[in-house]
């Protein structure tokens, strides 16, 4: 593990080849911002493991991405194996337990494990893992950048219709870069907009409990040099009311075929005030995180309960210590519950930005960027 | 300073006299909450400038009864001191700018001013000030136990609707006894409920940026033995439309003459959650805190704006050095913006309880209650 300022790098990534090595990989260990800048090498199964369970990487494209190199890890350790399929089964079943809940985590896997098949040798299986890793990184670096396009064009037009003043945009959790590998999804919009000259302005909120915004989204528009005001989640409403918010952007956990949106727990809360006040509200994603399978997200995606003990404690940087410390905030035996995600219903949310452009969030408006998702007879209820 | 277990007292407020000592009170430390138990012993005015502006005590009434012995005190002290009369309005000077934004604080010195008027001596006048401190307190305690009584019959109706389920109550900050003396004000209800052996259960919003729904909210639950669960702000709108929430109830800091609300930063959010999904969101309040001069209370109540540090750092029960702590969540240089309340439009709020009765959020029903208030020929915007 080593410390680099990441202002030394071209263009900063979540995931990147190290340098003068062929077998080594570099992410950031996001557990450390926005504090420090730490980036860890993983260069072995265990350590893709590692990386993964403890959310040294998180956000579903880099969960998967860090995965595929652990596919192509697992080729290099087989192949000095004694028994090398044995042991390629024992360390994909590992990859596959890194992070149950990820969809992205066997997505990848699965997308690895088929471009390894030509491979006649580990060697050979070894260099097609690495490639459909590249492959992969690149794809979501695409995604991301077309996601943004779209998006740059409703900024556009509110900065025309404000007579070019700043535009003020509100988001909730971390749906940037740092969820994924360049530009991220929510963000990206954002990012082209400021790259073109047009002056924005980030709400940030902080997003408990997890606090991604208050951390992560607060620290990568700060090594953009993007202007952003970190916020409590109580404060959105009050700001919408007051004029203070142009537009809202969020992204997504997963989207259902009639436009309904998981998202962090929260999301619900900014999309009712948003309604109330006449504001935009946008959700970007990837169509890869839309589940054409169901369409009612209330009644049909789980929400995943977590750990009370993320409500209770919270870490953060002891400037008296001068390192990350971790403090109790409620009493000791007062129970917590901790909800990880709600659902925006389709009827709260103007438009879904996607890579292929923008749709109302119906499943008119989705069929008609997706149209081979039109199912003639459908068994979809 | 002494640290007491609040079992040990009959039962628990915010303020009493210390046990044999004519001319000392005690308050609770509520920056100690919820990890210590701490009182503080105040006897000088210089003590009570000191509580009052180190939030050692909160909460309107509890600042105006603190206020109201400080007054006492000025008068003891203006007995012993070469020029009295200067010496005591220096005193009263210092108190008033002990908390110069809190309605109650001058409120409460301009009552005890008033019942001071009458004594001929120092001595006369501290013992009056001492009786009308000692009335601020039980009026407030009366109040707050007839706002009770009044939202007590709305949850016995909910539980009587759910066949005698437990009855879930969502509130936001602390609009409980610890702001208040004994009972409090959102709180009352609750607690006259499970006297009575209402089954109830709250939800309670930890309230960020200050926590005073994790600290003190879920202390004094605690201490009552009321079950409770703490969620993040962003907990509430999920929790609402999947059927946990049966009701929501909030204190408020100003009501206008129509009915708005301004109230911790979240409660509009909250409200617009209750209404999206039919759940009565009732808001309770002494009458004294009614401002009727002012109607529309998003362009007529000013918003607090605080200090930024209040976001970017949180104070917290180290476990490790079994000590409070404070730790930074934001990078260093990202600005942080701290509004520290926002107004519930009268349209969001089923109905007001106060002392006097339940009435609908509108002029019209706040009249019915309070009909002394009607002005025939208002200049009352």
């Amino acid at each position: 593990m080593k410390s680099i300022e990441p202002k030394n790098m071209k263009k900063l990534r979540t995931l990147w080849h190290k340098l003068e090595s062929e077998t080594e990989i570099q992410v950031i260990d996001q557990r450390q911002l926005p504090h420090q800048f730490v980036s860890e090498d993983l260069s072995t199964v265990e350590e893709v493991f590692y990386a993964i369970r403890e959310m040294v990487v998180r956000g579903a494209p880099l969960i998967g991405a860090t995965a595929a190199y652990g596919v192509y890890f697992a080729c290099l350790e087989a192949e000095k194996a004694t028994h090398p399929e044995t042991h390629f089964e024992a360390s994909i079943q590992k990859l596959r337990e890194s992070r149950p809940t990820a969809v992205n985590l066997f997505w990848a896997i699965n997308r690895q494990l088929k471009a390894i098949e030509e491979g006649k040798t580990w060697a050979e299986k070894a260099s097609l893992a690495r490639q459909s890793a590249d492959n992969i990184v690149e794809e979501d670096v695409e995604i991301c950048r077309k996601i943004g396009v779209q998006g740059l064009s409703i900024i556009e037009n509110i900065y025309k219709n404000k007579n070019k003043e700043t535009v003020n945009i509100l988001t909730h959790c971390n749906a940037g870069m740092l969820g994924c590998i360049e530009w991220g999804t929510a963000t990206s919009p954002i990012y082209q907009a400021h790259q073109k000259g047009i002056p924005v302005h980030v709400w940030v909120d902080e997003t408990r409990p997890r606090n991604q915004g208050a951390s992560l989204t607060a620290w990568e528009l700060s090594q953009a040099g993007i202007s952003h005001t970190v916020i409590v989640d109580n404060a959105g409403g009050h700001l919408m009311q007051h004029g203070f918010v142009d537009m809202a952007i969020v992204g997504t956990d997963r989207t259902t075929r009639q436009g309904d949106v998981a998202n962090k727990i929260g999301t619900y809360l900014k999309a009712l005030a948003a309604k109330d006040n006449n504001i935009p509200f946008y959700v970007a994603l990837p169509s890869t995180t839309i589940d054409w399978e169901i369409r009612d997200g209330l009644k049909e995606i789980p929400i995943e309960e977590r750990s009370e003990m993320e409500v209770k404690f919270i870490p953060g940087w002891s400037v008296e210590d001068q390192k990350m410390q971790t403090v109790r905030l409620t009493p000791p035996d007062s129970p917590a519950a901790n909800y990880g995600f709600d659902v925006t219903p389709a009827r709260l949310i103007t438009a879904l930005i996607t890579e292929r452009g923008i749709c109302e969030a119906n499943e008119e408006g989705m069929l008609s960027l997706f149209p081979e998702r039109a199912v003639p007879n459908s068994s979809i209820k």
